[in-house]
């Protein structure tokens, strides 16, 4: 993916033919798919990790993708260098997939914190451009648990300066709502 | 790279020849790719339109694609529907998916209105899940300019519901920052 991007129009390489070749793979991997249903029941049969999703996912290539562990002061913590297919201004990052990684890792750290949530709000502050082709720092930690009410926040970090920072409200449904008694989705 | 997730490690397929073959492509595509500056020269050189973002590219596999368009109202406009490699939990768009398509499409919205930024603050509501597999209509417009200040919104619908809005704050770095003088970055 990122070597097709790389390449570009201007590439001496025979694109008819790799588009051919492409399809070919693709065309092999449908024939033995399982049903959309039965690939949904499997891909989340597993023990709470999965191996999918376009964050840190190994077998989704659209995720980077990013290796996020859990620190012993309750925080996440993992690295990734993002090329081209990322890009948002020239050189930079795009500021949707800082998003994308943020929204994640704090997911991820309420994850690890033991007290999960629905995304209720993210508010997304971007401080300075966030570097391609650079080792980047995404760190989360849950903040507080308030009721139903979870606040998490994270940040982005190239070369010790932090680029995008990011606070999350998070609303844990397992949680009866004020004043109407019982648990309800 | 939709086939691949579908297929999943439990597909009859042989794995180990598709990535083979793969990485056979990677290796073509690679062997006649220009250099990396070179490259990011290329691909800022057209007429403000790219062809490699990670939300609208034709050439970037990581999109969807999503395809806007300029409405006579001034506002933006797309429809796009998302597959497994966009999935958070499970069956709906993943959170950080929604922020990277708004994000862009805020952006969109506002080179369409005339006046752009960088964006400087970007907040997501979440008011229900996004399906997969569904039509989405991702929209964004211009709501004020205010000196460098630029306010931007967009929403996510589907089945003529609203699944998430963003409201964007963006820093028109063209214009002098007030009680400086001179225009600088």
């Amino acid at each position: 993916m990122a070597a097709l991007l790389h390449a570009g129009g201007q590439s001496a390489a025979e694109m008819a033919e790799v588009a051919e070749r492409l399809t070919e793979v693709a065309e092999h991997l449908e024939l033995h798919a399982p049903t959309r249903e039965q690939r949904l029941v499997d891909m989340w049969a597993g023990e709470g990790v999965t191996r999918h999703d376009p964050v840190t996912g190994p077998e989704n290539a659209v995720a980077p993708p990013l290796a996020l562990g859990g620190l012993p002061d309750g925080s996440i913590e993992g690295r990734v260098t993002l090329g081209l297919p990322y890009q948002g201004p020239p050189g930079c990052v795009h500021g949707g997939v800082s998003a994308l990684l943020l929204d994640h890792t704090l997911g991820v750290a309420n994850h690890w914190a033991g007290v999960s949530g629905m995304t209720g709000t993210l508010t997304l502050r971007y401080h300075r451009p966030t570097p391609l082709f650079e080792e980047l720092v995404v760190r989360a930690r849950q903040v507080s648990v308030d009721g139903r009410k979870i606040r998490t926040t994270g940040e982005i970090v190239a070369g010790g300066e932090v680029c995008v920072s990011a606070e999350g409200l998070f609303i844990d449904k397992h949680l009866p709502r004020p004043g109407r008694g019982a648990a309800r989705d």
